[in-house]
């Protein structure tokens, strides 16, 4: 890793000399006004998503792009909003048993349950994929999707991330909110493409990135057409995986929702790399952009030991093609946007 | 069904009577400059669209749903694209059937493929669920979704309605194109909800009806991630359904791809009886609408007893309920846009 990060940093360093005299020349207070993204330190990183869009968006170029074909995708967790100490739909879910615990006393003695009420990581680990299974299942099933949006909205409402002291949902990363505005204000349309479950994303994706629910791809369980008691038809949701929205899922997702291929896409994890193959294997110029989180005062430093957005082959791939890599601590001036 | 038309003409007369004076006092060279729906007769079908779109776009009506809102759903065949004589993406699995045979001469005497092969269409139709999924199989499936995009598209540009003598993709209904225009004009979002292939209709919808790859959702077969001998990332399409958007389906499938209930919904057949059950269940004013099949001479005339395209419960419960059911031949001025 050390190897990788001397490398970029010589890259730094290098097109920071090339590209003095152009920011010198750019540094008026007109320049500071109208600068799309002022969370954003000047750099590489930063030059690179601006001269990628202003080359797509201009007319005439050689590697202009239709407004209808700049699909531009990003996962959440982690690339959005912030996944530590631990991603927060698994923080929704065990917030969700103990608020369900009084409802079921047998909890108390029974695997995976006692785990989270005891406040027991370890335990919890050790019931692996059944266990987690049996979490999803009591908080994202066996109820409408209507009902399971409201448990939702209700959780987001009153719950708060353990340091930042915020609702999570405002803890979006304000230079990522800059890019997608930025993006938008280019034409191009914004997706999410998440390991996450895409009705849990779609309560807050509107109002948290100005993403709408039809442009949010992501995991899902299975639902089942019922006509409810008031003869009105609902959806039922049942405790069974229907879709994993990860890794090669990302481009299957890709494929079977938006039918496009992206021109741009943005993620931090290994889960994201065929996402972001898949972008770069498309004819002509393509963004591919790595958030890497290496900011333990600001935020979190984490990437190949980590349990939760584990960056590894991906950001070899990364620096070995000369994509994107944001370096948190170097390239970021803001980390969230002010609190509410 | 006579008496549900009679009640239906009933409705009609006494609109009509009601809505006579408003016409007259409307009917100027102005008016008729600005109609958005030219090719739609005057009449209840045509009034019902026009003021279901102005109630929900008037800010301050009590009825204002806010852009973001403003989901509309149509099903394909038979509502926007003819499905007569037979379904198009059927014509396109046979065609290539008849195109792939060369290289497949065992198929001379193995079914489904003898019977596409001799235009039997009795022995096609004995060999049931099994013989159209083998169909399906060497059609649809054994390539990359480039391939099968591609197959599609060659398909398009050669074949010929058999009585209308054009591409198919020139036999989109004109007054439902300006139906699309006009809510898109007043800030809706038009998706196409089938049964019919997503990969299939995502070739042409943008061409023909102007709705991109992202708002279409339909069937669709199982692909699989693979690393191409170039390196590049491709996808495979596997012989193997993995999502029917039809019937209940729909409903599964609008809430999975587009995660917001429609306040505008259009069919023609009974397996859009769900999704039109479950938009009308929505809180607020809601359009419910059903093209009804009845002009033999211009296109066709079908309904409760036909193969493709059956409406029958559907066509009973929009009677009953009062949605807004079109009658080809009385409602719409012209079919077809003029050949290209």
């Amino acid at each position: 890793m050390a190897a990788a990060v001397l490398h970029s940093h010589r890259r730094l360093l290098i097109c920071g000399l090339v590209l003095a005299p152009v920011l010198l020349l750019a540094s008026g207070t007109a320049f500071a006004q109208s600068d799309p993204l002022p969370s954003w330190n000047e750099g590489v990183a930063k030059r690179s998503i601006l001269e990628f869009v202003a080359r797509m968006s201009r007319e005439g170029s050689t590697e202009f792009v239709k407004p209808a074909e700049r699909i531009a995708v990003f996962d959440n967790d982690g690339t959005l909003w912030c996944e530590q100490p631990d991603y927060i739909q698994a923080v929704f879910a065990t917030d969700r048993v103990r608020a369900m615990a009084a409802q079921h006393p047998e909890w108390k003695e029974k695997q995976p349950f006692k785990a989270v009420l005891e406040g027991d990581p370890k335990g919890l680990a050790a019931t692996g994929e059944k266990g987690i299974a049996a979490i999803v299942g009591v908080t994202h099933a066996g109820m409408t999707t209507d009902q399971f949006t409201a448990s939702v909205a209700d959780w987001l409402a009153m719950a708060r991330h353990p340091r930042f002291k915020r609702p999570y949902d405002q803890l979006a990363y304000q230079p990522m909110l800059e890019v997608l505005a930025y993006l938008r204000a280019n034409g191009f349309k914004t997706f999410i493409v998440s390991g996450g479950g895409v009705e849990f994303m779609r309560v807050f994706a509107e109002r948290a990135y100005g993403i709408p629910p039809e442009q949010v791809v992501g995991s899902s369980g299975a639902v089942k057409f019922e006509i409810g008691p008031d003869r009105k038809p609902v959806l039922i949701k049942e405790p069974k995986i229907e879709f994993v929205d990860d890794g090669a899922g990302k481009v299957i997702g890709i494929n079977r929702f938006i039918g496009r291929r992206p021109v741009f896409a943005f993620g931090n994890y290994d889960g994201d790399h065929q996402m972001l193959q898949y972008t770069a294997a498309g004819d002509g110029a393509r963004f591919m952009g790595l958030v890497h989180h290496t900011d333990a005062e600001r935020e979190y430093a984490y990437d190949r030991q980590s349990r939760v957005g584990k960056l590894d082959k991906a950001l070899d791939d990364a620096t070995a093609k000369g994509w994107t890599v944001v370096d948190i601590k170097r390239d970021w001036s803001t980390i969230f946007p002010p609190a509410k």
